[in-house]
């Protein structure tokens, strides 16, 4: 039934597998509850046959809506808070996770916050269908104002993941503006990319829509595009002076071919677990005309000079 | 009236231009028809007041749509044409264009074949309002069945022109599709990308589409994205066995924001010179945001590594 | 009369030499004023002996306090202004400068917003006594809502510079706060430190002050602390949004010995030109107990890795 | 009720515990009746809810005054006195702390002069709740006059304690001066800072302020400062040679927020515990703008080259 | 009454002990006598408190003096004797040392031919105030002439013995040449070090007194010198060609301070036992100036590098 | 008449060189008449026929005595002497040593307190007779109160410089007193070895007499021994609470025999150019007995294990 062939050291599915893109409105800065309402949503993409199914740029605890919407100066409380409702890796947050995966028999692909030491970063962490972190990459240059609250990820973070299902790889939101960052993964046989967003902000559907359409066709990539949305509740979770600068909707979730057409969605308002079936041979398809990392580059002209070198800012040898 | 300032060599407008896309059909398989419709477009749009105007991927003398409508076995005296009207540089051909660039004091960039020994390149030749020519590009890679047509271009074909309106760059077509090609010009600070497309082939509108609105958030620089389109005329020029299997119409030209918003366009149907002003004020503020080769890079992580040397068969130190 | 002696390539001061502390305010937004401004006090210093005059951090065009009394969605056309009044370097605005520190004979450290392609840098300008450039360093990482405004330096930019008047460096603000950016002066012989802050914002007076006086004992090097200062004419240039949520004063300019006691100031109100002599035997009183990059030192235990080398997103073998 | 929550190896606890600063007099060069008196501080101490105590640098049996106040022809017989009443590891003496450690549930620093072989060191003892031993700190690098006294540690000598407190770390009076000795217990994640120093030489007070208050800016950590103090019994029981050059008083120990600001002290006059509540949630505050090895840091530019091998004349293989 | 410490598995005597040398003339060439002669001075040694005794180089049964004096052509049968008289260890030979030194309670360091397989070795036989063989070294390195009689010893000959009295350490004669000999045991703690000669050859005495004193300096150790010495008797044991080449005397044995001061001898002439106490607060004193293998090593510059394997020819992965 | 052999190297003298060693009272802190008495010194040395010529410890511009006889609370003015009147190298100072030399065709080895960046250094400055300087040494470790004073060397002070006299080495006081010091230079095949010493301190002359001739016979090597002496004349020059704690005389300077025979002095009072011949074959003939570096040996067993990399706290890549 389940047939896949190995070309390189990289699986060429024979038969389509269905993903799943998790369209959800986290329970604001409550790392316990946001993380029960992925597990719920992993069981159910799982019992619904999906192999793989990825969620929003820092879905736990939630996107730090505030960085923008207040000045600086009314920050701090906010920014305890998102300390305390980080997560760690590993600790009981990611247990769960974990175990939903491995319940539902599925890749699961989180956005979060993650802390390590004093810093928080945007993170997302991917876990196989054994219940095992695969790994946890950190965006490597939050935007504006998220700088404020996320420290910056290395070469380290820059790997995609050879699965039985075929390789994964993930950047979040700008990273996607950065044509280096995304050569990083397409040069290393990515097959289906995970694209997050923050959600909430209808203003930049059009950004996402162009990067999410001309990733696939560049990376010759399925792309799960995943953004949270904004409901009434979560809305109502709000104190007042961020609610009344949002507004529900602003989903943009999908899941794109390699040539960049939807497959599904994109879906603008309300939650939803989108699904589509990938067929592997879509991929050949397209790169049988353009291969961005194969045939057509010319690596006597251009290359991508990656230091995949974790940075420590100690040097004790351990390493 | 006209001002600007110079940044590390670079310049910042402090006022807007004004750009033209000429999304034109060519007399097809007949250069010295062809520049002279040409010509006849930068004299109107200099008339206009547009300092810099842009023609489609190989105007001169037009796309070689049998090399993919019919069976290679069949393209022989088809091919011959070509050779005898490509362009060469320089030549009448390119006098007269510098002509018309001199009269209309305007930039123009223009598409065509150009024969350098015996290979025929699909190029962009970027003429200044002196009249003067300020480079010849050569496509990277071409596409499938244009690699029956075109050779290879090589890193002397990834330069950028810094010119009195700004810094103008160009790709042509599915360059687009290669991450490291796009960022060697935007890191050279490109702020004006031309880039063009055959026109005609209304199946790969969504591809253009992304990737022209992608390009100009990825690089945080205006687009003149160009176009040919089919007309009436042109069918009637073509044999029959070419005719029945095109359309009249697949244009898609137009001018985009740094953001990679419509500013004009994107025009399908009938040839037309499409005008934008380029306010440079747009690209400081999306700079601020994200500055994909400033302080969104992470060259401690990524680094394009890009070898400028002209590539000949024959090293005899001469270079 | 001027006498000194040459250590290692290091100037070692045989007479004192006056240095000044000039906390001024900006013209605020206004670059051509502050430049006029600051020539005005570097003449001023001249005339009273000063040999070495330094500025607060982002002196021209002034700091953006907007950025952390604002919310980032209202600070677009804030940001939009500094774009176009920060300082290119070379331009006029750094001609003027240059022009008043030859003038005045005296070396003038500045403190601006450097504009370098779409990113703005925190800088410090080093001229000296003949008008030439030293060099122009950029802060290595901003704080907090600075990263919205500002990109980060390079290892280029923790150089000392070797003088007549002895070995000068700099560092801006939080700078303070990163032992190895300290340490990576101080083990470069460095004799006389500039360290400039915002001022403005007497909540961290205690924390420049103990910098400051630490900064001075751990390097054994005079420390010229300057910050700006907020005046009634500064206050009433800014929005009202601006300029209700902050208060006249805010200096905590000073000159401190090399054992971290206060010669001059701290200054907390009021602009001022603050000066004080500069006895090098002094830097060898200290040094004979604690020499943090000499005797004191454990390089068999602790080095400083420093990778000098300037970061660019593209390598085309040119540097 | 004790409540704690493990960060990649590193405590961040969640509800404050009580610290103490033992600024006490030692009873000179005896090192049984020094110990026995530490042993009382301790149980008084973990009495009062303290869960660390710490003591000031070489408390056990006293600060060598005599090497700094006698010419060095005259000291041979204080020195006698020291080599005999200096602390072994493990020893009666230590095991004496140990069990008031364990009695009073409470950590324990203790400066002391340790003797290994023929060489006398200036040490900081750690001991756990639990009685054991968690390791002994060797100054790197006395100061002046104490280089007649002490021999040099090493890169063993710069680890720090992970514990349930949290991670414990502790420098010797101007070690505070090293930036890189200082970076190399912040690197390491320290979060309670032990800062020793001998007291009695109220000349120094100023520096003493700085470098503590610098140094928990610096950590971000809590410091606990602590100075021995000279009270009329410790003066009477000097020879009068050292007496006639003392002053009762000098003390200048307390307790810092990891913003630099006194929580408790400084005192300077008298023997005192010196009591504050450490709350780790001003780590996340002040780290959320700056975390010196976290997201403040460079590592491509700038890192600390730790060699932390013991260093040993012989090298037989056994280590 | 007898007091002492221990220090890192290193004794510190808090009182002095008594030590002698016995510059005693063997009965040449006769094993069983010469060893009932050292049995006695044994015995005297410990009538008169003494808690060490050594005795000179290769004591039993004499030092080979034919090999210098004679042709090596004419040495055959002394060589042959020698074979014969040679100690085994254990032997009955070492049976009645050892029963000595237990009845003395008195520490024994014996100069012996050793008998190994078909090797005679240059030794020093340690033995406890239990009757129990601490061990037993040989020679590194025999001296010209010496080569024609005894082997090599390797590193497991340059150990120390850690005992009630102290740390006890040996070399014989030109051993002292080599530093790295010395350094070996110093390394290691020696606190009391026998220095043995053959005696009878006063040429040399310049050399082992500048080794001597040299010696006690360098290690901060006491130095047991120990000579024999040539009597009529022993002359008169001697064959003629070998005894006229001899002359009665050419003792120069005695007891150092770790300064190198002498506490008793040299004596020059006669046998006799010496006396001297060892107060260790002599080692406390000097060692607080210079602790070679301490405060005053630069283990970061030089190390000794001590291969400590016993060297066999055989490599049958026994050991 | 000049006759040398060079073996793998190293120069074997055929022919006797006369050798002075410089007994000489300095200008007490006086640098500049301290340089001047040197060449005095060096032109009548060169005159007598010295092709080498040794001065003592510190001679430029005098020992520290005050270092030992004033507690250190009294030194501060001394010591700010000293870092004016130290030598910088190269400078005005060596320069006139570097023409002395070349004008007597004289190597000098010249004692001094050298200045580099804020830290003294107890220093051998080597200058050939072509007036180049050869190196400058710095002693490893100071000895207790010197320790107040200077720095500590690193393994690029341990090296011998190769001339057509022969190999020379060098130590300071108490590096005699480390036998791995001593070694590091004896293995590098020194055959004239310049051990210096303060003078003026007679209590320690027993000390330099055994380190002065066990080294000789260790290393097998000449030894230019040589100290300062005190005379009316500088007794005069000093303040007096340092001339009533000290007297006229304590020299001990003379030349030995590789064999550890005194060939001219020791000299204990007054100031004298002492003089003798050093006849290689003496070296030749204690080699063929004990050849601590090549036949006598062990390196089997133990090594000198040498790091001779300049230690620097700064890494930057530059060495």
């Amino acid at each position: 039934m389940d047939r896949r062939e190995v070309v390189r050291g990289t699986v060429r599915r024979m038969e389509p597998i269905k993903a799943a893109a998790a369209q959800l409105a986290p329970e604001l800065f409550d790392r316990d509850r946001t993380i029960e309402k992925a597990c719920s949503a992993i069981a159910e993409a799982g019992r619904n046959g999906a192999r793989l199914v990825a969620f929003p740029e820092s879905f736990v605890p939630g996107y730090p809506y505030f960085a923008f919407l207040l000045a600086p100066t009314q920050i701090n409380r906010y920014v305890a808070t998102l300390y305390r409702e980080a997560v760690q890796v590993p600790s009981p947050a990611t247990d769960a996770l974990c175990a939903a995966a491995k319940s539902a028999e599925c890749y699961v692909v989180m956005g979060m916050h993650e802390r390590r030491g004093g810093t928080l970063y945007n993170a997302q962490l991917f876990i196989g269908p054994d219940g095992a972190i695969l790994g946890c990459r950190r965006k490597l240059m939050p935007t504006s104002h998220e700088r404020m609250i996320w420290g910056r990820g290395d070469g380290s973070d820059l790997s995609v993941y050879k699965t039985e299902l075929g390789t994964l790889g993930g950047l979040i939101c700008y990273e996607h503006a950065n044509a280096l960052f995304r050569y990083a993964l397409q040069v290393q046989g990515e097959q289906i990319h995970v694209a997050t967003w923050p959600g909430g902000m209808p203003g930049i559907n059009s950004i996402i829509d162009a990067a999410a359409r001309s990733y696939a066709f560049e990376a010759q990539a399925f792309v799960i595009n995943v953004t949270s949305v904004l409901t009434e509740a979560s809305l109502a979770a709000l104190e007042p002076e961020l609610r009344d600068q949002l507004k529900v909707g602003g989903g943009y979730s999908g899941i794109l071919t390699p040539r960049g057409d939807w497959l599904a969605g994109p879906q603008l308002e309300g939650e939803a677990l989108l699904y589509a079936e990938l067929d592997f041979a879509r991929i050949d398809a397209i790169k049988s005309i353009v291969d961005s990392a194969g045939h057509y580059a010319r690596p006597d002209v251009v290359q991508l000079k990656l230091n995949r070198k974790p940075q420590s800012p100690l040097d004790d040898g351990s390493t």
